[in-house]
């Protein structure tokens, strides 16, 4: 397959492994870390010898509150037995995308050729206090008023419903309907979380947890780890004949307040980091065939369809109504919009594959990887697979990382 | 003045602020950092408006387990009212360190020409918990063992007076030394936490911390924050006819756990990170004539003096006793070797002027801009001071920073 686009290629990876997601209750970080870096180096096609390793970065959000540890790049160093610079990243549940982010950066630098990222979150073993946890990605003032992180998507969902779906209850189907299509698409994940069909009315009667916002709207607590190594594009063939190259990489951020936001029911980050990296590598929804879309709670994979240019504003849960009444019964339930066809989160998104905070950004870049390169196991896309994004989100949105990958440039 | 230096510089620093370090118990780091930034902004000589900024670099170590708050790309997003790309660095207490270098990685790669720097470290808060805290920067073996970070350190001194020492009560009085200095040198600091003159005796029969490490040979707990503009060395000129140039920023790592190093006399990460810094600077001891050093203990100064190459290993100790005994009385007592002359932490060091840990990194570097600058106050160091190098350490040497600033180029 050959593109128009004249855009050049950021860097290129050539080896990317996860751990499987879940309650993992006898690994700590290092050990998921391990798991998912050895895969990802075994990865490699050609071979990678550790010590070829330039420079590192990892993303994690609750590694101190939760597990106790911090210097991460002191404990890495220890793991890896090597002295690279290793820098860490924080950006909530964005820390993974924010972790590729800089690694990019380092890339195109030029300081280095190959670069490790890993990401990881051991979140289990915090029990209930990962709720309170969590809301270090919130303003403080909205945790001093007793928001919680269902409470805060509760805010948007809300508006959203009241905005564009004015009273019609086709919208709050569709903010099941998402759940209900990740959750089938990670039926053949082999490391999913959860592989069990809902039905949209089991999703829209789960338990209440923040009022429009039910237990089946929210993505899990999760544990589990992420890796990639990237290099220059050109050195890539060095690893592999079948190198997955980044087109583009952007980061974007807003005030971390809902409160403080434009609008209630758009993610301005997810505007300016996904419009930026199309912009970057020069496509558009005509090229882009799949995306790995931060579904955290239901209604930001709706907000996202919006806020990325595939629905109009408003209209981003008709699209989804009507996309999940046509494609239900596939394997893979598509967006359907003008012509344009879109799969999102194939192997079932942070929803059913699980969202361990820091190697969910990882990870969506490594589904994508495996993806184009027709290797993505029971949940690979039907046909040839050339142009994918990857959304990562920190807070309620306060951050965006999005990533463009191609495997024929 | 001129160099044969070959060296191209990677980075200039346009404008620099810091706040007072000590006890702040009315701030919160929200506002500690707003004055740091603003005092920086307003030190940019021909002026420079928040939204020239292109990207932002931020480092803290405890803000969540001290301060309850994370997502730090969003906190700063809404103080600085921008949505440009603002990433977060954790290295204990290198976070600051490794925030420049991430910066100053972001200057290479093109991306960015304009990049906000910021250091914070609210500590007092956390009362006697802080002591916890830090231990996040330890092995979690070493925590188990019970050691904590003075322990750390005291096994590092007291086998370094067994193999240097060899039961010469001047080494023992050289560790008592760099604290006096150090103090000494903080007295006209109006910024410093500590404006107080100590004599080699109180130092060394001030109350016992872990034996040999007493309370005066350590660096305080401290409330602070520290912040840089960076930009292109092309563009410096913009904003002031007097930049200081980075001319090197290098980053290394080693094992967290202290009973896994090569030394513990030693810190393998200072050799790596000063020693690749010089090279890229394509400078020796012969150019660089102050040097901020990471005096967390004082046998880290001393093992810093060693390991850069100013004293020959096992003899730093002999070389800060007979520095202290010729200079002392002076404004500024400088490290005396074979005709050379280094005058390290001329305004108090983590000392005196306090260790806001994230702060740290970024203060030290804000310090050598201003010494280079001739507007240090105080603290100014006579003659003509054109080079300086900046060390930066994490946990027990987990991480170390390295950069070397120039005046005239």
């Amino acid at each position: 397959m050959s593109h128009g686009s004249t855009a050049k290629p950021i860097a290129a990876i050539v080896g990317a492994g996860r751990t499987k997601f879940g309650e993992l209750w006898y690994d700590n970080p290092e050990k998921l870390l391990f798991e998912a870096g050895l895969q990802c180096m075994q990865s490699v096609d050609k071979g990678i010898n550790r010590t070829q390793l330039q420079a590192a970065y990892f993303g994690s959000f609750l590694y101190q509150s939760t597990n106790k540890i911090g210097l991460i790049p002191g404990h890495m160093s220890k793991e890896l037995g090597l002295n690279i610079p290793i820098s860490m990243t924080e950006a909530a549940c964005a820390s993974g995308g924010s972790a590729l982010y800089n690694a990019c950066v380092s890339i195109r630098s030029g300081l280095h050729d190959i670069v490790f990222v890993g990401g990881f979150e051991k979140m289990t073993d915090r029990a209930n206090l990962i709720s309170d946890d969590l809301m270090f990605a919130a303003d403080p003032n909205e945790v001093n008023a007793g928001y919680t992180f269902p409470g805060l998507y509760a805010t948007m969902m809300a508006r959203y419903m009241y905005d564009y779906g004015k009273g019609n209850e086709d919208c709050g189907d569709a903010m099941a309907m998402v759940a209900v299509k990740n959750h089938h698409h990670a039926m053949p994940n082999e490391n999913a979380q959860f592989r069990r069909e809902f039905t949209v009315d089991a999703i829209k009667n789960s338990s209440i947890v923040a009022h429009p916002v039910r237990l089946l709207h929210c993505s899990p607590v999760t544990d589990g780890a992420s890796a990639l190594i990237i290099t220059t594009p050109e050195k890539a063939k060095e690893f592999t004949d079948d190198p997955i190259y980044i087109m583009s990489s952007q980061q974007a951020t807003d005030a971390i307040s809902l409160y403080s936001r434009e609008s209630l029911t758009s993610v301005k980050t997810t505007k300016l980091a996904v419009g930026a990296a199309m912009k970057e590598a020069n496509v558009t929804y005509d090229d882009i065939q799949i995306a790995e879309v931060h579904d955290c709670f239901t209604v930001e994979e709706v907000m996202f369809l919006e806020d990325s240019g595939f629905y109009k504003t408003g209209e981003g849960w008709k699209g989804v109504y009507e996309s999940y009444e046509s494609g239900k019964g596939s394997k893979h339930i598509p967006y359907l919009n003008e012509g344009k066809e879109l799969i999102v989160n194939p192997g079932g998104g942070l929803k059913a594959d699980g969202h361990p905070v820091g190697a969910t950004g990882i990870r969506q870049v490594q589904e994508c990887w495996a993806q184009l390169r027709g290797e993505a196991g029971g949940q690979q896309v039907d046909g040839d697979i050339d142009t994918a994004l990857a959304h990562n989100i920190g807070g309620t949105g306060a951050i965006c990382t999005a990533h463009i990958l191609r495997r024929n440039i």
